[in-house]
């Protein structure tokens, strides 16, 4: 996705070998017209695969799965990184480590709210090892949900999260896809939705 | 907000003697139609206000926020309880009790996104005990950053949230103020914004 591409280039800070910082725009500052543009592209990919909700985890894939809700009309749902007094229903639940937070948190997601019937459009803010995703579709088998599809809206291409998704065979749909950091300067690696980029 | 309203008494459920559950629409599958509708009201009570930025924390609050913001134009920033390793400038920070985890969170944001030129307005999705708004008022104080107000969806106003808050003298905007739970029914007393239902 250009406009994603591009502003990733204007405002993205890249930390030591691996970590892109995007906090004015998507992970702490929210620009909702980036996230918006965002939500309508990822709607787009799949528009035409009856997505009953769609399925994030707090808090930074948040923006970007509400408005691809709102654009295929349907709820979102997020998991959660930690139990509180109100969920006392049965949980979906399994455990996720963070490379970047470097902890393991368990994630959990209401039984009542996934279920057999449903076909899950997975969205996140960043994919690298992979990690959080594996734990959404562990929580999506769990009720027997069908994944339509993970949409990402950006890819560090370098690390191993795109290979362990495609070696489930799921759909991917990353909007920017990070080939390496040379030198400080992001390089691009060709997005999943590039096509649409020309209409 | 009627529709607010509506929406707890149909799908709320009351646990206990003071916690309400709302996370068919709002906590945890979130309804984006409602949240927008949300949104929109509270940037309508603060339409002329000159609001620069909308601010809020994680997780819940970042639905509401992000149709406030951009109902208002503006950019929304979300504080975090937790620092991760992308976080390494200097930060606004405080420590907030929350009842409903029994937890005592360290609060933050960028000080970067902040400062004097600002003028913001707050929101959270529940309004209880006050002490995630009363940190966030705190971080905008280091900021030294103007607060035009305080939106609120769901007040317990039979919880001290509320006095604390006018005790500083902060416009304070409930979408639905509950107060009381009568045998599991919820009771609502006059909304803030109960004026704009007519129009």
């Amino acid at each position: 996705m250009k406009l994603l591409e591009e502003r990733i280039k204007a405002d993205g800070k890249v930390l030591g070998k691996d970590i892109l910082k995007v906090d004015s725009f998507l992970t702490h500052q929210v620009d909702f017209s980036l996230m918006k543009a965002i939500g309508q592209r990822l709607a787009d990919v799949y528009a035409d695969k009856n997505i009953t909700k769609v399925v994030t985890i707090e808090a930074s894939g948040i923006a970007p799965a509400l408005y691809t809700a709102e654009a295929l009309n349907v709820p979102m749902v997020f998991a959660k990184k930690a139990k509180n007094l109100t969920m006392n229903d049965e949980l979906l639940t399994t455990e996720v480590f963070s490379f970047t937070k470097q902890l393991t948190s368990t994630v959990s997601i209401s039984k009542k709210f996934i279920s057999e019937n449903d076909n899950i459009l997975i969205i996140d803010d960043f994919l690298a090892n992979g990690q959080a995703a594996l734990g959404l579709l562990e929580l999506m088998a769990q009720a027997k949900a069908e994944v339509a599809g993970i949409g990402i809206v950006i890819e560090k291409s370098f690390q191993t999260g795109r290979q362990l998704l495609q070696d489930k065979g799921i759909s991917l749909t990353s909007l920017a896809r990070i080939a390496s950091f040379e030198d400080g300067a992001v390089q691009f690696a060709s997005a999943d939705d590039s096509s649409l980029d020309q209409q």
